[in-house]
């Protein structure tokens, strides 16, 4: 092979992988158990879906983010969200800001602190079709959760079954 | 001036005056006081900066979003924010989800209810110098508050002048 050949090919290749790491939609980090997921590259780039805070155990602060197909899917209302959805759940810790408070005069508002873990839906209604169609997936600094975890996904979820068992609405 | 002339100019003119609309970053809705400020089209797609909770009687959940500019300033932990910069700070009433407690057992999830208003920073360090170089607006409904409300805008940043007068950190 020529030395023109080999570096054709070599190009080739590096941009194949580039395309097919992105085809899938998925980068090539740690796989979560169970439903075989990675992270989503380019998550933390989506589009806003809605805000929350859980009191509790978990006391965080949240942002529920969509790729385009979920953002499509929940601006025209439409269920059950199509194949190719992927909804993220971002969370921080539901923390005081003595700065704001200052200029408020009183303790009020509360910030995101630090990270605690981010949570994934994927539609796929044929791979996932045991589990109403989604597969679940968390991750703390990039490792997975473990299997007890995740099979508690999709009980919790089955009261909002007649929503294609999503919690959150679109914020306004 | 023959019909086709006429049709011609007719084309040009609807697509001149889209592109200006497009160009300037603001639609044709409402202007708010002293700095003239519109609602930025698009602003609900941007990318999100953080998320907070406001008790006392603001009693809200927000997002604060950012156009690219923004982000990209964020993100590179640059200081001052360039001109084109625009943060807008989306915010809801801050509501029990009734649905989602039953499924924990106890109070402990608040979500997104009705919108209240949307505020916006926008960064031209010669259209604004009396104010650090932003500009504020908030519109409730479309509707642009009065100028008594925006004229406490700059005073109430100016505690965080050091972070170029604005309050919110890049959650991670």
């Amino acid at each position: 092979m020529t030395r023109v050949a080999r570096l054709f090919f070599a190009v080739v290749s590096v941009f194949g992988a580039i395309y097919m790491g992105r085809a899938s939609g998925f980068d090539d980090g740690a796989v979560a158990p169970i439903f075989g997921m990675k992270i989503p590259p380019g998550y933390r780039d989506w589009k806003l879906i809605s805000v929350a805070h859980e009191k509790g155990n978990l006391n965080d602060l949240r942002a529920i983010l969509g790729n385009d197909v979920a953002i499509k899917a929940y601006r025209e209302g439409k269920l059950p969200f199509p194949d190719g959805t992927i909804i993220a759940r971002l969370a921080w810790s539901y923390v005081p800001s003595e700065e704001n408070n200052k200029v408020f005069g009183q303790v009020q508002s509360f910030v995101a602190g630090s990270a605690t873990n981010v949570q994934f839906m994927v539609k796929d209604s044929r791979k996932y079709s045991a589990t109403g169609g989604w597969g679940f997936a968390q991750f703390k600094d990039g490792k997975p959760a473990d299997e007890a975890l995740l099979k508690a996904c999709f009980p919790c979820h089955a009261p909002v079954k007649a929503r294609d068992f999503v919690f959150t609405h679109y914020a306004p």
